[in-house]
């Protein structure tokens, strides 16, 4: 249960319905959940990261899918239950087979063990890697 | 500097050298970096992690540069330095362009935040989200 | 749902309820929060985390609210719910508004934002900066 | 070292130079720090990113340098270098005495602690913070 | 709720009833727990990673119940609720103590507030403790 | 480099020579490490840490080796790296063999795997499995 209390779109002000009605619009659906309806507690906490969201999650160089399943990479290993039930349901509305989550989830548990195996052993960076392997 | 001394390819065991070998053979280059050279400090380390990397990050369901990305993702997030720097240079060699970097970062940053948006208030998943959208 | 049985003030030993009075009397509540109740299962590990908690929230140079406020963003990115629950209740009762509430998750949030951010892009620290700006 | 090459003031496109120029009046410096020479090399990323810290680091219902407090918290609980030092050093130059800074660290430590003593014993949330204590 | 659904033994496929029926065999257990029966909607994912846990987790310089309680340690300091369950379950199967399962919070507890301590104040690594105190 | 300034033996106040005292005669060392000269700024925090480090690792259910790997295993998690360094040293020296490190490292990192994917599916705890099998 949130620690605040939730903005209906009813009760909400002008300055938050705009936000509303622009998620509801940018998404193509006719509800808003409930992350919305708490940063709405504070209209430009809600604007900044709709704002955020939106611009960072539109399709670009990544297309919209991978974007979704890099947020789930991040939530799951962050453990935050409210993004990885978001995420996952956003990805598999963008087109994310079942064959791609348990690849993710693969991908994601493996990365999460070898992290640790090269903090753990303090492993040094090699040359050839330092800056991410710009030439 | 790792807490174990790294065994060079000189000095391996038929049993790491087999390895040394795949990893080679398998990503196309002729040296062996420092993560693999300190698991061949147990043997059986060395051949599970490997075998376990080698087809999770072979290409499927999900393709080799995407793959490459989540793995950033997660290294990120967990601020694992050495995983961050090869992981990065795993992805630009399979494709990853500078302005797929510079969105996967932007991505990873936006979950970061708004992961801790939905702890910090405690938001409560959407029954829609519930099952990751599973209908 | 604990994994140790939690030890009600009725049938706590002295040395126990000797914390849970002094816990009562520090905080000018008439009960035990389950938090205590279970650390007692250890009585040392009861006292010492107590006296040490005790010691630390003390207004000193910073003030009670402002130590919550602090306890509550570590919570937060560790995602931990009871001490965000619980925190952000002591912090309330010690004086935080709302508006105080949603500047303290903006802050959190991008604090999150930026944090993988540097992380990511391997930012290296400023010569100013080092030793946090020690002159 | 960045896996990028970051954009100096010399080099940078006019709408780069704008924001240097607007983080240098904001914060009455005459220097930009690596954070964003480094987001440069994505204009929308260095933009967006400036305007939410700006946004959110304004002093309002908390002051400013209680904000900068709850960014080291949050710095040290992810472990990242550059910020922990960036913030230890913002948080100075806005007045945290060797004293606070001091007190911080022992409720930054504490709350870790006790972070993991709740999740550890799986302790369930009191009715009285559920909600964050809302009544 | 798993995002995916379950696989019972009954409708499994002779590959993942060989896993389930090894798993059953090696546990001197007659059920399957959850995380078995989730992996199982990619039988790879489920084979890799259980043939990894047992190899991991049998018995060799380290013992069975000390192998638990460091998973234990892990899983608490990452909040994975799932985890924490299933491992404190297992180690206490394999012997552990209630008075052991005290000390082993108590030194997850110790152990989280002192990393916090070390990275907030970015504290130098001593000369002698390099490498791991590797001579 | 740390952020405030360490305070050597020769220039201590009589209190923090005690607690230094007090920390070379536990541990049979002649020296200081960097850790306690850093907290050694609040003479009290330097106290309350040392008082609790020294109750929580004296040996007791589980034996000193045990907690010292305990020790690691967390500041893997947590990526800390001057933890990571102490702690293997410390195990080292109370007797960790080269296979016992390899082995330690081992289960981290199937732990943090398994984490991510018990996490990453939301796979509901076992009836079981509740209270940590607490019957």
């Amino acid at each position: 249960m949130a620690t605040v209390d939730m903005i209906e779109y009813e009760e909400a002000s002008p300055e938050v319905r705009q936000v509303y009605d622009d998620i509801m619009a940018t998404r193509k659906v006719d509800w808003i959940n409930n992350f919305w309806k708490v940063l709405a507690v504070q209209p430009e906490l809600l604007r900044r990261t709709w704002e955020g969201v939106k611009e960072v999650m539109a399709p670009g160089a990544i297309d919209a899918v991978t974007k979704e399943m890099i947020y789930v990479a991040v939530s799951v290993t962050n453990g935050c239950e409210y993004c990885i039930n978001s995420h996952t349901a956003g990805a598999r509305k963008k087109g994310m087979s079942e064959e791609m989550l348990s690849e993710l989830m693969a991908v994601i548990g493996m990365a999460n063990q070898t992290n640790a195996l090269a903090n753990g052993f303090q492993i040094e960076v090699d040359e050839d890697f330092r800056r991410g392997g710009l030439g």
